[in-house]
């Protein structure tokens, strides 16, 4: 019997003290994850079973169209008691969902300083190192010797902040790191600015998540000290929070390739799907339609020669998956910090050449079907031709494209979606119906 | 003045004590960035300033492909003594990467036990939680007293293994895991076992690392150690390992939906490039010449009435649009968790409603697109209709084949790719030329 179904049976007959005890067993990500096959209803009654802090740890798994379902439905009073239990970077995630009105009574009835704590961080933009920090630090400041240090060391509790010891000075500012093993092979009497590493790599509140999760793996660190504009540590972004960040970013990225976003997992109604799609398919579709008002000035032409007609889907085709190609590599590159924008040439170069060559041999391999088809050698190199321009100028835009948007500071994922494919299109259609047209009189 | 050129300078004087002194501010990644612009024999140069450590950590965060050259021109001598100063983990993925002879006389020369670790290490298939696990680790027997378990820890150096305290038993099978918090607050002269979690999560060698990194997410673990068939405790994965493995997971996935894969920013060849790319460019073309095959079947049809081929290219190219937007949203979700092999129905079902909605608003489009650009009601109604059935059987063909692939444990990502898009361009070719010749009558 799996779990849900277990749950399903305890709940039914109403047992609780012995849900309760099931659920003890469980990580918060499990009993989120047993919230899909549960009815809403249900999964009221579950959360009420949980103590405040699981119940918040719960809340703080769930997918975010399933989270602000439940929200809407928990009163002010249960939850300031469950934000109130949770840290607080969580407990500004979770009320930035919900009213407004909402938000203010929850907070007014939390304990004051931690709804100062929560407050402050909902001020921060979300996908900024200030919106994905945690406001607990461990930090000492640079007079502290050392033989206090590790006096304060042994009195935190909370392990997980003792990666690092940030030292900061009078003002609160950020000046230095030290290790705990330098701490223990160093004589009790120095003092912290002295042995502290002054190469300290930090943030800023207002830099973007993707910045903070490449400073993070670059350095393979395990949190990132974040300052405010002063300088003055204000929190830390652990790595845990960067692997959300990678991932979603991965997840946006590749959504945007196709013209929709991830909130579209969360969306309940199919009208709702829809309307996030619609717009990258309706470019598109707005691409075919001139396309076919293109081929309808071409009318002559194509009468003439019905065959050529057979080649126009091909050659609009290939021109799109090798732009895609370009435009992806790029994006990637770019994401991933393996192409950077000082480069550029060399990589637009790089993908014109490999373009030249795969329309080389894609052009000689359709030029060759379109030959053998209609016994016609001036048609078949008309395709041939048509392609290698097609698929050479496609590369060329599609890696273009991600370079001149991330020039003007536009997220270039955007470039791999419509706007290459359909340019693409277009172009590969007007090369192909010009150079059909000026040797139509050998093809008749 | 930038750093590479600093660098430059320094080499050109030949002032070996300046550069070296520069260089030791850097963090091995910085100095591996650095090498994006120097000349082979100037980074053979920095790396031997470097002392083997740094050397080895440089050679670690370098790319494969730039990573390699320098490799074949490293003797065993020297190689040794780098790989004999970073983690064995690090050293096992290097060595992985030199011929087998060097690399068996490579180890001849370490140090013995440290040649041990890395050969055990080099046996597990590289994207393992075998291959990626680190064989470093911490761990107490169930019969330690919780005064002796303080003094080990006080004892052990290396901070970062500290993250978790893991307990085994007899045989060195991992049996639980205890948290320092927990140490601190019970007596003396408890033992291990008495006081451990015994539902520790860990995960077998030979388990794929997409499932390890799932893991470590899933839970939020800093670690995630790694037990052999026997359920002996063997290694560790820690989070940053697993970063990495994240942005490769999804690297990869990107790469693959456009039919290529991430070796290829490494190749230095365009070459080399274009025959990574060529399969899936060629799946599509003979795609395409397909389909020029069917249109000439069809070759009566479309000289009657010429303007059926404008039509052609917007109604194949929305197909694979709609298509390779389920597949992508499936194929994503399965790699994020966030569909699970079990809901297959449901998100077929959505899927294909969503693909219903779209293709009648899309049909409905270019229906009366078509209607004015030729006055003809019958020829847009064939256009709409022809459309609206191409997307709806879209959707379904690109939500099926990724869950079909996943089913058969064939990897989902490649769905997104050719398949799809190349299947459902020919049946939506098909479907609009079948009913167009049903309805040729009406249309002349």
């Amino acid at each position: 019997m799996d779990k849900i179904t277990k749950v399903k049976q305890y709940l039914d007959r109403g047992d609780k003290t012995a849900l309760r005890n099931f659920l003890q067993k469980f990580h918060p990500a499990d009993i989120a994850f047993m919230f899909q096959g549960l009815e809403f209803e249900e999964k009221l009654s579950l959360l009420t079973l949980l103590n405040f802090e699981k119940a918040g740890s719960v809340l703080d798994e769930l997918d975010p169209g399933e989270r602000s379902e439940i929200l809407s439905s928990l009163k002010p009073e249960v939850l300031s008691h469950i934000v109130g239990a949770i840290p607080s970077d969580e407990a500004a995630d979770i009320l930035s969902e919900v009213s407004e009105e909402k938000a203010e009574k929850t907070l007014e009835l939390m304990e004051e300083e931690e709804a100062e704590d929560v407050e402050e961080l909902m001020k921060y933009a979300p996908e900024t190192a200030g919106g994905i920090m945690t406001p607990e630090f461990f930090s000492l400041s640079e007079g502290t010797t050392v033989d206090d240090a590790i006096i304060a060391l042994r009195a935190e509790e909370n392990v997980e902040m003792l990666s690092y010891l940030y030292v900061v000075d009078e003002g609160g500012r950020l000046c230095g790191v030290a290790s705990l093993k330098r701490l223990i092979t160093v004589e009790g009497s120095c003092r912290l600015k002295e042995i502290m590493n002054r190469n300290v790599i930090s943030a800023e509140t207002s830099i973007d998540q993707e910045e903070v999760a490449r400073l993070v793996r670059k350095y393979d660190l395990r949190a990132l000290p974040i300052v405010d504009e002063g300088g003055k540590l204000v929190g830390r972004v652990t790595v845990d929070d960067v692997m959300d960040v990678l991932e979603e970013e991965a997840t946006e990225d590749i959504y945007k390739m196709v013209g929709t976003d991830d909130e579209e997992l969360s969306k309940k109604s199919i009208l709702n799907v829809a309307r996030l799609r619609l717009p990258w398919l309706l470019i598109s579709l707005v691409g075919g339609i001139v396309s076919a008002r293109i081929m309808k000035g071409f009318n002559i032409t194509l009468e003439n020669v019905i065959a050529l007609a057979f080649f126009v889907p091909v050659i609009m085709g290939m021109g799109g998956n090798i732009g895609m190609q370009s435009s992806t590599i790029v994006v990637r590159g770019l994401a991933t910090g393996r192409i950077e924008l000082g480069h550029v040439w060399g990589v637009l170069f790089r993908e014109i050449r490999t373009g030249a060559l795969m329309g080389l041999i894609c052009g000689a391999v359709v030029g060759i079907a379109a030959h053998i088809f209609q016994g016609m050698a001036v048609l078949g190199a008309v395709v041939a031709s048509s392609m290698f321009i097609a698929i050479t100028v496609a590369a060329a835009v599609g890696a273009l494209m991600p370079l001149f948007l991330k020039s003007l500071k536009i997220d270039p994922a955007i470039a791999s979606g419509p706007f290459v494919t359909t340019a693409n299109d277009i172009t590969g259609l007007l090369i192909y119906l010009f150079l059909a047209t000026s040797f139509v009189k050998y093809l008749e």
